[in-house]
């Protein structure tokens, strides 16, 4: 069985994903593109000499009865609409972060999925599906540390660009690191605070960089978040868990070391789009899988795409307070219980 | 254009190659399967669900017109009739290693495909997919460490049964190093020589364990390889090559690091299975891929078969005289040229 | 010419010291000494042959004409008396942490320091003449890191007895991070906070185990420092500086890497007392060479020993309020301008 | 009781001893010097202010009362003739490598040893007392491994100058290795081999670099050493011990880990004087120690230096005859056993 997938917004990473599905994964087919420029939903169907129908919309798209699946890749403002239409159909969606753009968005699509009562959606939350967050989540589940008490990590880029703002930290670049930890701790936030470190002077003039954003747990860990995405060296991703027993710790990217130079090394990665890439088959190929083996999606539900809305504004009003901010998520629905916190076979 | 394949031999790795192609990658589809014990094969159909007939034999899968490539991994013995056939009817073959049991088989394979005139055969000897040893081949290439000079390696198994033969060392286990490190360095084999140092208890009485093999190329490299077939700690390959610069070593396996009972430590893998998944996945997506974007295979040709079967006889050679032996190729057929020594993208 | 010592307390620390200078170092001999119990005074004069007189107290030590140096390694409550007394006859001044048990005391030593004229004491921060800290120290200064922006350091030890409380996380454990981390920068501390996560187990019912103390530097650096006294896995310094060009990190302690039973490991040290050997020895030496060849200590000074303090106090304070506390150190006598910051030849 | 010393040599080793005698361990102190250049020797005196007296030749100053014990550092000819009047004198030895230039001058030595009864004599092969070789022994000799059966070592130097030749390789180089290897393990050579690897282009044209000397120990351990005297890249030293139960490999030297410019990496050392400093400490304060605490030297013994004048041999031999050569070391003297093997101290 074919799952038959009509992608919405044809930009880079819509390309990727139909690339993905195309080339690299089985049990998908893209049928169906749509995207505000009509000619890049054409050009893209030519790329991947793809058997798919361009739709002017895509709320035309959704009505397709050729379309089983529906990928959400236009720009974020977009998101919303797209998957309460693709929920109302009864169709799958695989919807690229953010969900909504505001907390509030995310919570009409969880409550339009829960009066359908069953699982539609699946957020592209990918680190899941990384084989190294998939390690640290099986040593903390088989108790390999005993409780987890403590989270380090950091998130640092070599830089960005002039347009890219202090908020950006917490809703572009951390918003990964919010859905991970709390999936890998099995606990809820509850609170948040930030602080800003010495400024480097590779950051633009507008840009608090480098950012630290301490989160409390219901549980009572604590994760301390560094954020610093003009670090220059490179495209590094760290996260230490310390335990009762012991630590555990994310492997650093697989690369040949050498010796030349005075030097013992390895190469650290520039470039974040070579850091998941197996991630990112894998959330796909997963979402398909588990279609088709379970009738629903197992991977981040919209519940989780509500966490890190909830999440990412205490930490923005964080920012600009200086103190501790609550998070409040509200009970969560039944239908978001038990099944949760899977991410998929190693 | 999805390649249509049969599959001879329904064992063990070939319901593994037929579970990848079916589930995990793109541009195949398998149509047909026949095996030894027919039993065998309509199970493997059943348990993947295949839309795929049943045949008797390898001739009447091959001489099939819904086929477009096989699969032979069939035991070893078979292999070079079913090439043979493949060969003959002008399908495009990937067999796994040995491409036949003896040199003079390859030699008639070499001879046979260079008489069709155009490139169908490729071997599995998936290591040159694997991202380390690509790493370690493009540093290579790109003078990273200048001229190499020397390689150490290791092959390590954590143990193996009582049927395991002293010169399975060389057909079974340096089989792998024997085609990936000439690929490595671009060169050919001149010699061989091995060492027996203090043998393991661990080892069956009638098995010399562990071994050492010295070989060196025709432009002078020389290669230090152990085999070590029960280390007990666990499945290890190493390979370190040593340049007139500098030195690079493949990558240990990525694995969480972890500070517990007073260790700081990462896990070995216990299982040969897992340690080059994403490389069987590569070769046979290059295997696909490259049929469909160039009309021929371009992995491990059949001339890199008969390599193989020259130089593991010339050490096998070795293991008895205790003497440097000679390994003899004669001279390499047009169509193996340049279009050589390819890997994958990574 | 051979500084003449005498030592105040012949506890282990004491007797640890005597040992260094009798049998490992050069350019000292131990001359005198005493203890609140004779008889171990006496003990430690046989148990190294000494040739040393054994007086009554610190006072008629110090004041005998024979002893050049005293070294103060009684217990904590009397240290400022027998340093006081050091300073008044003019004589060198080893003293062991604390310099006094106040802030006030430590600022009464530097006071009567400062009258002195000259530099006499050197107060016994071992880490900055450890040969990690000090490659830290070289990196920073010589700015391969650039401008340092956020340090974040963890002391860990496997576990602690019934007597330890939460103050002591502070005055006894991080009191070395203290010392060694404002030297490391050349910075000194704004204010300091303290947050609780998760309590271990291990932990006994009144301390609060791990701590996670936050320090500000008055150029804006921010310390992330992790005390956890029942880690149970190891003896563990960690200490890591962000800049604005890369990152330093102070070396994993040097242990044979092993293969065995699936593990790829080191091992980590269990027992405090040996992770920082050399560096006792160091400073020791250094103390000894400075009086020969400068006429002055030239390690951490009395300053240094008030900075302790009163940061110290300020995190104390903090671990109740839960708030951030100010560090107020006044104005830097002269005395101990320009020299500082030096530590050892490497 | 203070060790007194009288040195015969005062070249860059020889001051290298008296600084480190002087200045940085305690039970020796320097008497006596000498050497051919009498100057040389006055200027030893000054420039550490030594209270020493200058003598005419190694003869008068090895008969002067006030002399204890000897270090020879003069030039390897010049040795044996030293080493010799002072065990006729009853002086204790501690001589630089060589013991004497040729087998047969070792073996005179040794002889003349067994004659007095006790040993006297010790050799300055310093890498028995790095704490890394010190791990080795002690796994080993803990039988963490079980039965060691290969090593695998790499001395690296990143270049040599013009005069050094093809035979040094064995005899200034591998002469540290062949004496640390036997004494790791426990047991003795039986044979050895050499292979000429590629060359590399920044050797001399008369110098065959690198090399690779393979030796067999009596008990079967296969030894695979390689010997690089132009690597550029840096001055390493590896050593790996595999074994039946698991692998132990000498630590890499500590230093610290740094992020920049896409590479994760450590230093190497450049300067071979920087990685061994700790073991000449080691090594001559053992033998004050050993001296005063046992009345014999407890490190390396002058059979170790005829051993490895008659392993040399037989390496120099082998470098021309590509065969197999045997190492035939006679019978060990009585005054030899049990008492061996031992390092010193960690």
């Amino acid at each position: 069985m074919t799952l038959k997938i009509g992608v919405i917004g044809t930009g880079a990473i819509g390309r990727e994903h139909i690339r993905r599905i195309t080339n690299n994964l089985s049990g998908g087919k893209i049928v169906a593109v749509t995207d505000v420029n009509s000619e890049a939903a054409k050009a893209a169907v030519e790329q991947f000499q793809l058997d798919a129908e361009v739709y002017p919309d895509d709320k035309t798209l959704i009505a397709s009865e050729n379309v089983d699946a529906i990928l959400v890749t236009s720009w974020g403002p977009a998101h919303q609409q797209s998957v309460m239409a693709g929920i109302e159909a009864g169709k799958y969606v695989f919807c690229e972060k953010p969900l909504a753009t505001t907390a509030e968005g995310c919570m009409e699509i969880v409550q339009a999925e829960v009066k359908h009562g069953r699982r539609l959606v699946q957020v592209g939350f990918m680190r899941r599906y990384d084989s190294g967050y998939q390690q640290l989540k099986e040593a903390i589940d088989n108790r390999f540390i005993g409780e987890p008490l403590m989270i380090r990590c950091a998130h640092r880029n070599p830089e960005v660009n002039d347009s890219y703002t202090t908020d950006m930290a917490i809703t572009d670049t951390l918003i990964h690191e919010i859905d991970v930890l709390h999936w890998l701790v099995n606990d809820d936030y509850k609170s948040v605070q930030v602080a800003y470190p010495k400024k480097t002077r590779h950051a633009s003039s507008h840009l608090r960089d480098p950012q630290v954003v301490t989160l409390e747990t219901q549980g009572g860990i604590l994760i301390n978040a560094e954020i610093f995405v003009n670090c220059k060296y490179g495209y590094d991703i760290q996260c230490e868990v310390i335990g009762e027993e012991g630590i555990v710790k994310l492997p650093e990217v697989a690369s040949l070391q050498y010796r030349k130079n005075g030097q013992l090394g390895t190469h650290i990665l520039m470039d974040w789009k070579d850091r998941f890439l197996d991630a990112y088959d894998r959330e796909l190929q997963d979402f398909m899988d588990s279609i088709r083996t379970t009738g629903e999606p197992q991977g981040p539900t919209a519940w989780d795409g509500y966490i890190a809305a909830v999440t990412a504004d205490a930490c923005v009003k964080a920012q600009d307070s200086g103190q501790h901010e609550a998070v409040e998520l509200g009970e969560k629905p039944e239908l978001y219980r038990g099944t949760v916190n899977r991410g998929v076979q190693v």
